[in-house]
């Protein structure tokens, strides 16, 4: 082909081209004032398919394309056939050292592309499928109804500012348009949108800047799955603990159950660790939430206990009053027939606890009608009450920050 | 030999035939008009090694035949022994430049091949086994009965559709069976069919337009561990926690009982959290399979304390007003040595609640035969109806949704 | 090195020997008829470091051997200090391009050796240590005392029949005591032997044939662990269930005894879906066994609560009828202070279900001997014997497929 | 571009650059004595991603910037154009072999720059992104409040001490400033500082030594989760085993909460086993601390069961002995109506441990008011403060050694 | 420098010494007979990041010191500014092929270094670290008390013992000191020595030898944690479950409280699952141990079942004989005015099993004074007294085995 001719692709020391980075540049500009080539860079994302909390990355799926001008390598379309675009090797030309700052893994997603378009203007245009795995600083606070913002880093990786500038081609909106059209894979994230702005950075030496093109990237996590088998599950515990109270007191379901309730906030408590990394300044609200809840049923959980000691306590007093008393009458009565008393007394005491106030009001009806059972209810009572204002108090700070930030 | 040195394989500057990306098509068309040239693929499947719904990727084998016509190298098979297939070192000649959109990675399973098949007509054939991971938008809805379908899209990376024309070799049908007969290695996954159809796509730049085509691959879940594994065994919670209704209400078994079912249930969840990604739009039904039984369950522990604890109230009441009566009768019938009914009474409360009623029945033979447990009973009873109800209606909708679509 | 010079491995255009992939076979019989050129190959299994049975894919350590003939490279020994064989580097020399259809992943164990050995008689050997990853079609339908047969299919990517043909250097029985002598590392898989077969296929293209040498591996699983982790601790649990029913009915232990044996088994079978994948046909036994023996603890914890309904359900009704009974004697014993029966009665009642019958056969020896407790305990009776028999017979069965076979 | 043709760049045989290492230092010291050639090397720490405990390995990605002076490649900027710096393949010039000691894994994060730059004054700098995989021997003795220094040394592979002299080019405060400024992506670490010390190694032969910079990066666990999800549900479980001891001894409650408790401290140690390696010297205190609970516990269950057995052993011989009393009472009382006594005793001896004291002082009025359940009692309360001390003992030092330190 | 161009280095056919294996060694030995080139090597062990048990695989860091010598490439110091050692390209000189037998991974942990070490008497020094993975045949018959013994071959790949002959460097003890100093990081493993021993094998074919040098490599691994977190707990529960023996038999804990330690004991066997490979011969001790302690409790639960079933049965019969009795004294003694006894009789059943004895004695003062309860009780503590023999016999040969061999 005389076009392949033309351009002297077919010489070995075809290396000028290969070699001399900035010589479009220079060429047109043979002065001591130059002009920076501009590479024209169009980033989409077509995949995200992991966000690891624990290690802070991200691995997206990118398409790359990046064009650039060669004013060496022009050719008039109408001499050869109107050819207008040319695909040609890509080690035959200077390629722009593009490098991903914050890329700690950067890999071709398929078959790297050995070679390179060229239109007829002397605009080359590469074109790159990277499966990409940056670092991005993120922000679990509000986990899982969290946005992280993923910065993606162009820039040259030795050329100043003064001989290459990196921008945009297309606009931000267009990329998240053409992003989110492209059959877009999200698994768990929503792609908000794409950003992109330009900035500088003395990276290599202070001596001289180098040009950066910042791509932005909004995702948004879906919470769904979460929701239902983190935040919903601990939830329903915690209500079951507050229903809790009412199981009869003395029976020895209320405490098993609440310890297996405790048990299994513990579980899921574990299961976040595994998720989440350890942060300092802003836990987890998630972790708070689990953490908070945790406590609480344990505090409801020593003060059952501690009811349940005073209720003994005082029933062990009674008791021995109560017989003190029987006794007395005992002595006053034996020979009377009257044992029934005593034996109802008894019997009423294995009947749990709730229907001893009324044994005893009527047992002890000459004497003070105090109600010894009376004070470890009412301590339950108050806690119980202090408990709900607390959840709801607590959970309604949470749900604000969480949520409604 | 001769066909070697025929072909011109043994110069040094043989480089024409590598870099000439084109050379064939233009050379039989050195007009203004050409033609694109053909390239012939065949994809076959012939491992699904791994779907991970989770980053929504598919890693398969794939064998990929290449095939195009590069008139330059033919030969007449008569001059050289008959020979009518030669193999040479890929590298010698231009080989397309065909990507896969899709994929993140793209490696080759076994040794690259260094030769590809030469025809004596012309004809240039190469052949590859690939491991594949690639993006693969999944639907995961039905899960575990859901089927999938993931593309492969085939491209050139630079050459526009004026220049390249992807064309499948066989067709589907033939590329189904032979994908099947190949002894397919399948692990949980049943290969449904492979579709293709060609397309276009304007990606590099708006200018021109690039030759697709895209593999269609349909694959189908075996559901049968998923089911013996996760959905029985939760429906069997349901059942046993519906059943549960019948144990005796006043035991510290039933709860206890109903607690235990529904941790296991929320340790289910914890696993389809590991298993499915979180998505917003259709929730997997088996998360709201497995939401709202726990739910159910969680309705039904409510129900159960609320009801044990209008019991025990009332059985408070009763006391009260029962130790009254006796009292009354106590003081009529002291002296008439009539202590037992009173001690049946207490030891009745003992020994449940079921045989209360007959019990009150008895004692009170002379005031109202007002049953104070019976209204419990009622709510207990109704609750059990509507959920019943509610269950059935939810597994009925469920099923239709999740299986008979 | 006079051999060095003389083999003209010191000239720069030795690429002739690289090149020419067939010029052994074709310069000694440069006539219309020619012989395939024979690569002998052996491949020694030195580890299996993985079986993945959900991906379906083996994880071997193999030694390659490959040998064929090059009569281009030949010397007479007496003439060279009597060296009979020389390395020289490998991409001096045509070497046979055999790919493994099966991997998905060939890597090499070690550094990979630059160099052939050649023979004065022209013989060229190849040493390769390679870390492979192959499918493997595994039936799991007997795990863990299951045999597997994978396939290791060496085959040239693009020679035909008549130009490459494959053969096994040594024959299948010295490789397998050869691979089982090496320090064979098995981890939990044991070598039975390999297989080695010829086969030709029409892989690229249907005109023309391609030989292959397959390599069959049969591995034998050793059960010991998973016989000890799982079936073992299953088939306690099974045993446990049946032994419950001599548990005493009316405690509240049974339940949660019968409970708590069914979540362990519900645990056992996640584990289960973690190792095995889901498979239509022939569904793993273990599998099998598993959700039997759930759904048979989980029949028998619903037999066990519907037991204790009737149960509970006829003593409210005895209740009734002896109350009824004791209140009739009371109103005709009344003033013979005969209240003891009655006492009796209530207390007997608490002291479980067992000693009922003979209570009520004291306390109603005047009227009908009828034992209302006895319907419930012949249901149990004949559901343990029911129960035993199913759990025999399934057992029996489950053995003979599962071992036996 | 003159500058280029000036250099001699766009000659094929510039491989004298390339080839001799240390010539820009041979050349202006072309005596017998001659000074080693400097390497200044910079280390930013951009992001640690992964810290792995039972692999004792850290993973982070570190911008590298490596500078050396080339004295053969030097111009006067006045004379082109006033450029200043100039980017160059790096395959022309001579790279110094700057390895990573304790790395067993260094990629490129991102696609290594194919340039170097050049500085007029003969002075070059190369630019990398790695993703470093070094060992790091951690100590774990008081994780997870734990601080870990790992080293990366550079050092060269071959050239001694007298040729390369490795220093580094900003000072460590600058490092860590910049370090940190630089968005530092750190997960679950805090970096404290880099520091960085100049050493000499005898590492190839022992004829010569080699230079050697070490950056010491210290940083420190973020320990917030850790407590949250372990230390302090631990806690709250040990606090309720001490609670129970208030729980009635005589209810199947206290021991089967006891025993919960033990097994979710077992399953919080499994936990630690995942996270940390066995180590032998200096065990992690949270391993410690868990074991020291769970035996805590343990010992504390065994308590509880010997305790109860005592409490039934007298409570079976009073039995006795006070049956022998009514008998004898019995015989003497009988036909003075005096029964409900001894009702009174068993039913005492149903209603709890608690109130059996009291029971007894009124039923053995008469004989010596020795209090048969007042022995386990005091062991129980002995046992209390004895455990209770431990514990503040053990947690007080264990904090201090923990924290404090 | 003189040096460089002395040594010949500047020219591109420098390829003699690059492709004449054993040119240095033919070349002093001109005749027939000639000596193998010794290759020293020093393999030193940096760090232990990984013993997989399951794959039976190790990961190290080594650094590996090759030394050689090669005629060609002398030079007098004294000519040369007393330099006395050069590095130079690697690729310009022939390379000895080493390669690791049993290496299923060798990768370089830092950069490969370009260079190798010249000594001005002709002998050569290559340096690399490599992160090796290697195949080890493991005995985990003692885990975690084991010690495994991990060779490292090193053998040429193609050379036969008459060409190559492989030597160590320095010696063991030598190796083995310098690797423990030299920081060693160990992780979970105690490097106890390194031996070094030379072999030859008949690998290629059977016409020739090769020289082997066979790193040992024993570790020990530190089994702190294994001891901490499964032992430990395993063997309280053991003790638990011995000392609830000690239960009340008839309390519902009892039962309950056995089915939770085994359950707990499972829990810990599946994590050994997921530790050590399923092996024939000789079963991990530690699976032995867990499974022997599982089953102990299994039959422990099932004596515990029969027991109670035993006393239920007799408390049955029991019954009826006292009742029966009862009645007749009730025919003899109506009108007498005893009701208490049998009043006494069923409160006291209630009471537990443990007054039992007692209390039929008393009832039964003129009957025979079969106690029924004695023959279960007989049976338990028979039981009680094997079971403890059994388990310290069982403790004592596995611990002797175990940790005393």
């Amino acid at each position: 082909m005389q076009l392949f001719e033309y351009l002297g692709l077919d010489k070995e020391d075809s290396q000028n081209s290969r070699m001399w980075p900035l010589i479009f540049n220079y060429e047109h500009a043979n002065t001591t004032a130059y002009n920076p080539s501009i590479i024209y860079v169009d980033l989409y994302v077509t995949a995200i398919t992991n966000v690891n909390e624990k290690a802070q990355t991200l691995t997206t799926q990118v398409k790359m394309i990046t064009g650039w001008s060669n004013l060496n390598v022009t050719w008039k379309p109408e001499r050869f056939c109107n050819i207008t675009t040319f695909a040609a090797p890509k080690d035959m030309f200077w390629i722009p050292d593009i490098t991903i700052v914050e890329s700690i893994k950067t890999e071709f997603g398929t078959k790297e592309s050995p070679n390179v378009l060229l239109f007829s203007d002397g605009y080359m245009v590469s074109f790159e499928i990277l499966s990409l795995t940056t670092t991005c600083k993120m922000d679990l606070h509000r986990f899982p109804f969290d946005n992280q913002t993923c910065n993606i880093t162009l820039q040259s990786s030795v050329y100043p500012v003064e001989e290459i500038d990196i921008q945009a081609f297309k606009n931000a909106d267009w990329i998240t348009i053409k992003s989110k059209d492209n059959n877009l894979v999200q698994g768990e994230w929503d792609l908000l949108n794409i950003k992109e702005h330009n900035s500088t950075t003395r990276d290599l030496s202070e001596s001289h800047e180098m040009d950066q093109l910042i791509y932005q990237i909004n995702i948004k996590r879906k919470p769904n799955l979460y929701v239902i088998n983190i935040i919903v599950p601990v939830f329903f515990f915690l209500v079951l603990d507050v229903i809790s109270f009412f199981i009869d007191t003395s029976g020895a379901d209320k405490l098993s159950f609440k310890v297996t309730l405790l048990l299994s906030i513990s579980v899921m408590m574990l299961i976040l660790k595994d998720m989440l990394p350890s942060t300092n300044t802003y836990l987890p609200l998630i972790g708070v939430y689990c953490c908070a809840i945790f406590c609480l049923m344990g505090i409801s959980i020593l003060e059952t206990i501690f009811v349940n000691y005073l209720m003994a306590k005082r029933a062990q007093k009674r008791t021995v009053e109560t017989t003190a008393t029987v006794s007395e009458r005992d002595d006053g009565l034996r020979g009377q027939q009257n044992p029934p008393d005593s034996v109802r007394d008894q019997n009423e005491e294995q009947s749990g606890t709730l229907d001893r106030c009324g044994a005893t009001q009527q047992t002890q009806r000459e004497k003070t009608s105090l109600c010894w059972t009376r004070e470890p209810r009412i301590i339950d009572w108050t806690f119980l009450v202090l408990y709900v204002i607390t959840v709801i108090v607590f959970l309604s700070v949470l749900g604000k920050v969480w949520i409604g930030q």
